[in-house]
Parts: C-alpha cells; sequence; structure tokens
C-alpha cells in the first residue's frame, strides 16, 4: 500500500509536467475499462456507461436516470432529427401521457401487442391507513394506460382535426417519454421509461403514406451515417416481428461489436388499420368520405445504446465528433508559477478554435482547469470519448506546439503540431475522426456478414462467437423462424431493400422472393 | 341566405386584388373573438386559444392536447430559458417518471401537499375478464407515484454522486412533463399533465443556496420581461403560500387583463430538509459531514396562458416577437396572370427579410400562398397572433411599395412602405412592438395597483370588476389571510422585495415589517 502510494505522487509529479500519459491506476491494468469486450459484452457495456458517466440506474425498478454527459448526447441527436424533420415540413406537437383503456383497446392487435407490458394508473390519491402509512385511494371509474406508444391517442385528436382532403398530409412529431413495462431493463436498449421522437401522418392514398413510411426511414439513414458513424441496413420486417396494428414495418438494423444486430429505428406504414379504429375520415375531391392512410415512427434514447456498442473501445466511450457534447477538450499543463501563463494561452486557443464552423455550427470546446492530476484528467477525457485532447505546458508554449491526441486513435498516440497548424487543421481532423469511425464500423460489418446456403453451413455460422448477420434465402415459412429464435435464440432482422434476386429457402428448399438477415439481437 | 352568399363572393373577388380586411364573417360582427374580454374573460380565453389553434381538449380528463402553434411557443420558451441555465452553469439531465411511494414518504410536508392530487400506478398489465373486457392485472407490490415534482427522486440521486465539497455546488436542471390531478382543470393554467422545467441545485452552505434560489428567479425575470413582454413582481411568499418542504418560497407575480395575478414562476430554497430526508451529505473542507443544501425552481407550459392574457385582444393571440414561432407572414395577393410574378417578388422579399437577425437569430418569415380569400387568410395570422403581416399586390410592386401591419394596432391599421424601407426598418419594428407591447402591460397594471390603508377601502376595492393588486401593511396574521380567501376569494401573492418600508396592518392595527400585494388569482 504504501509502495502504491509512493507510485501515485511520483505519478502526480511527473505528469503536472510532462505529455507521459500514466496508467489507469497504480496496477499493472492496460485499459480504463474492466471487463474488456472481449472478455465480457455485456459487462464492458455497463462499464462503459458507467465510467463515462453517462448514465445510473434509479431506485426505480428499470428506469434509468440520464446524466448530464449522456443527456447532452440526446440534445443533440434531437436537435438534428429535428432539424431535418422540420425540413420536410413535419410540426411538433404534444398530446396526453395517459391514454383512456377504451381508446386503447380500439385496433385488436395493437392492445394485444403492448397489454402485457403498460403502466396502468388505477388512483389518483393518497390516504393514510390509519398506522402511519399511505395507500392508493379515489379509484378512476377506467383505468388510463401510460403510454407505450400514441396512435389511438393522436389518432383520436386526428379524427377532430380532419374534415377534407385538403386538411392532408398532416405531419405531426412527438417529443415525449413512454412507458413500456420490462422484465429484462438494460441501459439505453430496454428500459421500462424512455424517451423518444413519435411521427404521426395521415395521408389521402396509401401510396403517399407508404412513401411517407420510407422517406422517414431514409431521413434515419442519413442521419444514423452522417451523424452517429454507424453503418445501417435498411429493409422490411418480416411479418411476424411487425409494430402491432401495421400493414409493414420497416427498420434500421446495425450491427454491434459483438456481431449482434440492434433494431435502430422503425418506421410504419399503417394503412388504414388506425384510421379505421380511430374513425379518420376526409371527404376527397370528388365529395366522397374515404378513411385516412397513416404511418408512424419513432426512435429512442435506444441510439446512445448503439452509438456505445457499434465505436467505443476497451478505454471507454467514443464519440462522433457530430455528437459529441465537447468536441475537443483543452488540458493545460502547469505548475504554480507557468499557471497564468498556461491557463492565458489556453484561453486563447479556445476563442480561435470556437471560430471553427462544422456542420452549420460553432465546435464545443471546454478547457479542464481543475486542479488534479493531469493522468487522472486525461483518463476521465479518454473514458468519455471526447474526439480531441490538446495538452499545452509551458515549454509547448516556447516552442509553439500544441500536443495533439485523437480519441479513434491509442491513447498513448500524440501529435505535437505547431498551433497555426493545428487552427488550420482541426476541422479537418475531427471530420477525419468522424469518417475513420463509420469507416472502422463498416468494416466490421463486412467481416462479420456472411451469405449463406446451406442449414448446416447456417446452424455452424451462429455457433461461432461474436457471429454476426447471416443472408439466406427463406420462404417466408414462420415455423423455421420460431424454431431459430427458441433453438438458437436467432431472428429475422429484416428482408433488406438492396436483396431483390429470388432463389430457394435453404431450410426448406421451397422459392424465395429475396434473400433475409438472420442474426442475434438486443 | 342567398344574400349573406352572394357577400361572401364579392367579398372573395374583392379581396384578392386590395388591401381590403373584410369583416370576419358576414355578419356585422366586428371582432374575431367571441366573447370580448369584456364580456366574458374566462370564455375569450378559451376561445383565443381555439382560433389561434394554440390547443385543444383531450379525451383525458384534464389534460390538453398542444397544438404545432402552442407547442412553437413551448419551443421558443425552451430554447431561450435553456440557454440561460446552460449559460449560469446548469447541466441538463433525466430522471425517472415514477417515484417511488417510499421515497414520496421521505418529506413529510411534500407528501402532505401532494397526496390529494396525484396520479398512481398500481398495475403493469391487461388482462382479458373473460367477458371481453380488458382489466389491470399484475399488482405492482409497491404503488408508483407519477411524479408531481421531483425533489425526492433527484435528492435519491444526489445524495449517491455527492460525497465531498468538491463535488458541490451540482446544478441539475430537467425538461419534463409532471402530473398533478386537477379537480377544476383550465387549458395550459391547470391541467393534470403540463410540461416543465425543474432546476435541482445542492451546494455546500445555506447562503449559497438561497442566493442560487434568488438568481434563478432574476433569470425568470428577466426572461418574463425582456422575451415574453410581462412584466413581474418578484417576492417572497407568505407561510402558508410555499412550497411543500421549503424553507421559502421566491415568486414571480404577473397582472392579466382581468386584475387577476398568476404565479408565473417559483423558486425554492430548500434549507437543509430535503438533504436530510434524501441524505445529502458530504465531507467538508474540514473534513466533517454535513448536510447539503438545496433549492428548487420551475416555470411550466402555464407561461403560455400567461402570454395569452397579458397581450391578447378581441381578435385574437398577440404575441410578443421574441416569442413568435412566425414574425412576420407574407400574403401574397394575385389574380390567375399575376401570380407568378406575385410569388417570385414574394420569396425575393422573404430571403431579404430572412438574413435580418434579432437577437442572435435570423427572423422567422412564412409565406402563405394557399388559394383561400384573401380576408380569410388574414384573420387567420390576426388571431394567431404573429406581430407583422406583410400584403403584396401587382399594383404594390409596380409602385415598389409594401403593404405592412402591425399586430399590436388596429387589424385595419396599415402602413404602405417602400420595399428599400421595409428592409432597413424591419428589425426597429418587431423591437418596437416587442417594447409596446411590455409598455402597455406595464401600464395596465399600473393603473390597477393600488397602495390601500384601511380595511374598508379594501373591500371596497376588491368589489370592482377586474380589482387588480391591492398593497397593505398585514401583520402576518394567517387567520385574516384564511378569512380574505374564503369570503372574498383573495390571496397574497407576495411580498414584494421592493416593499421595504414598515408600518401598521390594515386588519389588525399591529406592526407591519411590510408590505404585501393582495390580488385575486389564477
Amino acid at each position: 500500500m504504501l509502495k502504491f502510494f509512493k507510485i501515485l505522487i511520483k505519478c502526480s509529479k511527473n505528469d503536472m509536467e510532462t505529455h507521459e500519459l500514466q496508467v489507469v491506476d497504480g496496477t499493472s491494468k492496460r485499459n480504463a475499462v474492466s471487463p474488456t469486450r472481449e472478455e465480457n459484452f455485456p459487462e464492458w457495456y455497463q462499464q462503459v456507461i458507467r465510467v463515462s458517466g453517462l448514465a445510473d440506474n434509479s431506485p426505480v425498478r428499470g428506469c434509468m436516470v440520464i446524466r448530464p454527459w449522456g443527456y447532452a448526447i440526446w440534445e443533440l441527436i434531437q436537435k438534428r432529427l429535428d432539424g431535418m424533420f422540420k425540413a420536410s415540413g413535419h410540426k411538433n406537437a404534444y398530446f396526453p401521457l395517459f391514454i383512456p383503456l377504451k381508446y386503447f383497446e380500439k385496433e385488436a392487435e395493437h392492445v394485444e401487442g403492448f397489454a402485457k407490458e403498460c403502466a396502468i394508473v388505477t388512483h389518483t390519491r393518497l390516504q393514510s391507513d390509519g398506522k402511519g402509512k399511505l395507500r392508493p385511494a379515489s379509484e378512476l371509474d377506467e383505468p388510463l394506460i401510460v403510454r407505450p406508444t400514441s396512435e389511438t391517442i393522436i389518432g383520436e385528436m386526428f379524427s377532430k382535426w380532419i374534415h377534407s382532403y385538403r386538411d392532408l398530409p398532416i405531419k405531426i412529431n412527438q417529443w415525449a417519454n413512454v412507458v413500456r413495462w420490462e422484465m429484462r431493463p438494460r441501459m439505453f436498449l430496454r428500459t421500462t421509461e424512455f424517451l423518444w421522437q413519435e411521427g404521426h401522418t395521415v395521408h389521402a392514398t396509401g401510396e403517399e403514406a407508404q412513401n411517407e413510411a420510407l422517406d422517414m426511414l431514409e431521413c434515419y439513414r442519413i442521419f444514423a451515417e452522417n451523424y452517429m458513424a454507424m453503418p445501417i441496413v435498411c429493409g422490411k420486417k418480416p411479418e411476424s416481428e411487425k409494430f402491432p396494428g401495421a400493414v409493414s414495418t420497416f427498420t434500421l438494423e446495425a450491427m454491434m461489436q459483438d456481431g449482434k444486430a440492434l433494431q435502430a429505428g422503425t418506421s410504419h406504414f399503417l394503412g388504414q388499420n388506425f384510421a379505421k379504429s380511430s374513425n379518420i375520415k376526409f371527404v376527397n375531391e370528388n365529395g366522397q368520405e374515404e378513411f385516412g392512410w397513416t404511418t408512424s415512427w419513432g426512435v429512442t434514447t435506444r441510439l446512445i445504446g448503439g452509438l456505445i456498442m457499434t465505436h467505443s473501445d476497451d478505454d471507454g466511450l467514443i464519440l462522433p465528433p457530430h455528437l459529441a457534447p465537447t468536441q475537443i477538450v483543452i488540458l493545460p499543463i502547469y505548475r504554480e508559477d507557468s499557471k497564468q501563463r498556461v491557463l492565458e494561452y489556453c484561453k486563447i486557443l479556445q476563442t480561435e478554435l470556437s471560430q471553427i464552423i462544422l456542420e452549420s455550427e460553432k465546435l464545443r470546446i471546454e478547457i479542464d482547469d481543475r486542479s488534479i492530476r493531469g493522468g487522472e484528467k486525461s483518463w476521465e477525457w479518454i473514458k468519455k470519448g471526447v474526439p480531441i485532447r490538446i495538452e499545452v505546458g509551458l515549454r509547448d508554449i516556447q516552442n509553439d506546439l500544441v500536443c495533439v491526441y485523437r480519441r479513434d486513435k491509442s491513447p498513448r498516440n500524440k501529435e505535437f503540431m505547431p498551433h497555426a497548424q493545428l487552427i488550420h487543421s482541426t476541422a479537418e481532423i475531427l471530420v477525419d475522426i468522424q469518417a475513420a469511425l463509420f469507416k472502422r464500423a463498416q468494416k466490421y460489418r463486412e467481416e462479420s456478414s456472411t451469405h449463406i446456403n446451406s442449414r448446416e453451413e447456417f446452424i455452424e455460422f451462429f455457433k461461432q462467437k461474436n457471429s454476426g448477420f447471416a443472408y439466406t434465402h427463406w420462404c417466408g415459412n414462420d415455423t423455421i423462424v420460431d424454431k431459430m429464435k427458441s433453438e438458437f435464440g436467432i431472428t429475422i432482422r429484416c428482408l433488406p431493400f438492396e436483396e431483390t434476386s429470388p432463389g430457394t429457402c435453404i431450410f426448406t428448399g421451397n422459392q424465395s422472393a429475396q434473400k433475409v438477415i438472420w442474426a442475434r439481437s438486443y
């Protein structure tokens, strides 16, 4: 213990003045996150969330607390998506959290889909039981469901607002919290309460509605690939995996670093199902009354789970620059006598860098001048996934140099560059990191995807660790799907849009219209 | 009926080509909202919400639907306040919607304050009753309260996050929905579910916490006066009106156009009450363990109710430019043969005006080229409260003129100005409208506020219609407060900060430290 303490003091002295990045603690451990991805991927995931300060467990079963670092990422996601929604003519609105049971019951498949996992409000007052304990009182005549999704309540309002074809299309989006009672909650991926956006639109024709559902899927793909740097396969869900009440569900599937699929967002063509159950009618140009055609589409805080599992490494979170709350952290390195000089220099550097515009916005830059050990400080930012760290010491200033670290490279991989060069190349470095992350993820996905032509090969493929995506022909038989799910935990992720050639089902030998993707999934 | 129809056709032809603003409908009615403020203020309020498209009743008792126009105002409110919170070092986070009953019970006054109006989740599944009806199933061991406010759940997390004085202050804000079961709901003012922000902070000393509570009150005042153009009296609530569990509650009180007070926001100094009940402790610089000192503060969608009742008139909503989702609407006036020319001109005008910066943002401008009657179209924007309407017809273009209407003036008060002058003076006009609205509201408040020195005069004052604010000395006796409340529906709104002179209570003749404000209120 005494020896360990001495090492700490030594480190502390040293790293105040040099660019030596000390090991994470006094031991010989080499990564900031334990276990590593290789050792235990699910536990690694939890630890990344913890060490980066993204979120915390809450005392409410299945609900999480999104900490400032995690929430700031969600705000950046919201801002970008919201801008894209508005640019394509959608308007935000807000609908009630509670749905009366009778509305919820209107669409038979819908209520069936959500009945097993909903929070139900039955009382509206607390009253003492006479023994110092409170118990629910004032029972409601009709229970209220805490919204798991809002098709039924929004549909009810649409039926009031829409009269004529002139009122169409109506394109609404809502940013909200929803609740689905989760038996096996996992932070960001499956929580009882989560944050999301839900788009709801009504159109005069089925074709227009289907195009809207596909357009919004494309909007999500652009966001996922360009901002999250997360490669996406777009496709259609098989019948068995559709949203309850939908005609078609379109999906974005991403591959995580353990080869599992993550459904990153869905867009539903609802046909006239919800229009009929909610009585959404309009008078068409010929004066005839018709039911509207509706869509709904959503992405959730689950995207943050996807972000973590796509890019992060055994040292913690890695954030693509477009979604990093802090894109550059400046770390001053000083002794007491050089403090003022170094801090002033850092402030000037911050001001200069803040003028740089990336994606129509000024860069987000922080100076961390807390008086804690330099090594500890650096590791904190590494774990938080900040794309660029810049260290500045007195000697560097005298030499007109700054020391630059990129989070997509090794924590010890530093580059000294002249001040002017940094200013000149910062935007380029950020763009390069963004592109490198996408490319790395894409490469991983490609290496972990295989086209398979026989059942035996298929089973072998999924016996591997981190197996990935298997493309096969499939005849549409659900018995196979059930069997694969129960025996191997494998499901059909989607019928990818880019697979259009017919062939022979590897399970039954029957005809198949196109290949599908099989994978284990979150 | 036939005659009425003819008039309509005549109007329709006329107002496509001229700037004549037709009456609202074919009748002789002179205002767009019925009843007027004078006739029936509460009903006028509902009608303004309806005709401007701000919100709608929902099928869920006490819950409203915030329509796109209303939600866009809320987004502008959020954006400004959020910027102010972040600039003063607060960070956003998100905590669970549900609060376990045992946490809620921890602070005795707090639970007492909210027990009578909370939504309680008791079940997590729906199950068929065998007769085709669904009923709640899977009862929870411990009921969950839908948050009416989050002190207890956030306090629980603070107790985990805070260890040492180095962790302080911690300054968190949450944008969220909350639920308080309302017996007499009114749109925006009192709804069972509402949207708000709640700030929660922990400090090492009581003084620092009290200053934080006062700083955030000041932040609200600046926002209310500078952005909402709503004059504010800042003060402290009397003991009887404090937030349940607070040491002191500070408040912003505004006066509506019927003389009633609106509590527009509150900021609470919570002392160590919640720190003790949630066990929020830290080790101070001397190594001793202490309880933290906490604050909380919030404003809600109620602000939109305040906005309506401060500025709007008998023609509908009037929006201060800083909070108008559309600040300028351009209304092209054309016949079929001039349509292209006029629309092109309007687009150029929009582009030019969109370059103008107000409050660090580009102006928000819309062209309304729907093919509906010009009169109907103008009235729609009048009712929506857009600050500036610009009409452009072919003759105007030829004369290099545009026709400008200000929403703070009469709907028929138009001004023709040369194109170049419009571009030059638009920012100035918007600033002028913003200032004029504030001034008008301030004048109304001053004219409706009186200093009163006797009980008789006091009773007389409150017999008047739209009575306003009465400033009197008061000794602190709660019996008087109860009496005034039950007999006349009057309460003490606050002990204003600017009233500091002692005097004699007008009810008891006892000593009084300062004057207080009495009023009827929302």
